[in-house]
């Protein structure tokens, strides 16, 4: 069987407790050496793994992609299976696809969309600890929603992005964002954006966490975007709570 | 403040993921040990929690219920907060009430609902991991509910117990089973009985799944629960999946 040169697109589920984060680390496990292993362990030579972006320490997936470029001659039904029998369990890859061989995860990522999950209810959960934040005081939906549609749309989002990672530009285009309740006491947050800054999500729910519980009126909120200072926004949304659920390409 | 003794009831919620079950262990972590050295912490002295029943190695709940006897001015709204900050964060105490001297959790317990979570889809999850249990291949559910019609009103059901552990009686009524979609690729089968033998729950769920998978046909089940032959049933269902949802009382 010839090896030919094969671009390979992977979509991967994780719970990220345990992880430092996607991005290889010099200390502290991380996705994407997770997966590079069990690549490498099947392929027997190194391979890169580009991922679609970084997700931060404690972080999800339900929908993270990543690609690699190998020669080889497994196919894309083996490596979802051989890759699944090697990686953890808190690792999961849910499809395997043989792609054009100038598809970049990153590059070519033309959206995604995130889920932040939200325990609303006077007691914690032992069940739901590592899949959400939990606020004890009951959140008021609707001057949540009000301030949403201040931040939906094409805004210069400097005032939500973690300090120590600047770009070069931080205009970004929010083309959905809706707040729904996922089952009692569990609500969530989905955001979808052409791209998003460093904490962007994180930076964003904690803002209107603070209008949920009046701390802030949603027309602030509106001003705090205006500002483009970060220290106006709220403190970031623990890690905990945010999943990578899409990420989109043409 | 006079410390009249008092009988104070508990409910609790856990995930049994780490834990060797509810009851006190030689080796091992339970979760009666973590709440009765946390209750001792608050009121300084030893006592004796006693749960409705023991919960297996892995087996989560929502809604179990303890009580113990002592002597305290320690308010039920203090106890739930003092318990909740000492206590590891994958065990929460969901309610805290004083009940009368003669209430006993285990004794006077009238009932109990279980719930089986089953992760029915071609590929496992990272995220529901710890709270399911994941069968590849889809489940028929109506041949289940049939198999289930079977198993519903007061019948012997030693074919579904545990080995090593027997009972005076192996009678049971189940007043209520049923099988439910709860999100795409998770569905439940939840059971209500008057009791349960050791096992008895995961030990039905293994046979319904056998019934799902077309290994057995609805009609078999009922002859396996009037062999009374343990031998005849399916593997045992494994904990992960398990949670004992609702304790019910006079």
């Amino acid at each position: 069987m010839a090896n030919t040169e094969k671009n390979v697109k992977l979509t991967i589920e994780y719970d990220g407790t345990c992880y430092h984060g996607w991005q290889i680390q010099p200390n502290g496990r991380s996705i994407q050496q997770e997966i590079e292993t069990a690549i490498e362990t099947m392929i027997r030579h190194k391979i890169k793994l580009l991922g679609s972006g970084r997700t931060d320490a404690g972080v999800h997936a339900l929908g993270q992609v990543a690609n690699f470029i190998c020669a080889t001659g497994i196919t894309p039904e083996e490596f979802l299976k051989g890759l699944n029998s090697l990686l953890p369990d808190d690792i999961v890859i849910r499809r395997v696809e043989e792609v054009p061989p100038r598809f970049h995860a990153r590059y070519d990522a033309v959206g995604k969309r995130y889920r932040y999950r939200i325990l609303n209810r006077p007691l914690p959960s032992a069940i739901e600890r590592r899949f959400t934040w939990w606020i004890r005081t009951p959140l008021d939906h609707a001057t949540m929603k009000l301030a949403m549609a201040h931040l939906t749309g094409e805004h210069d989002f400097k005032a939500f992005e973690g300090a120590g990672s600047p770009r070069s530009s931080t205009v970004r285009q929010v083309t959905d964002m809706d707040l729904i309740s996922l089952a009692p006491g569990v609500v969530a947050i989905d955001i979808r954006a052409n791209g998003f800054l460093r904490y962007m999500v994180r930076n964003i729910v904690g803002t209107l966490v603070d209008v949920g519980l009046h701390k802030l009126n949603p027309d602030q909120v509106e001003r705090i975007l205006l500002s483009k200072d970060r220290s106006m926004a709220s403190a970031t949304a623990p890690a905990r709570g945010l999943f990578l659920m899409e990420v989109y390409y043409e």
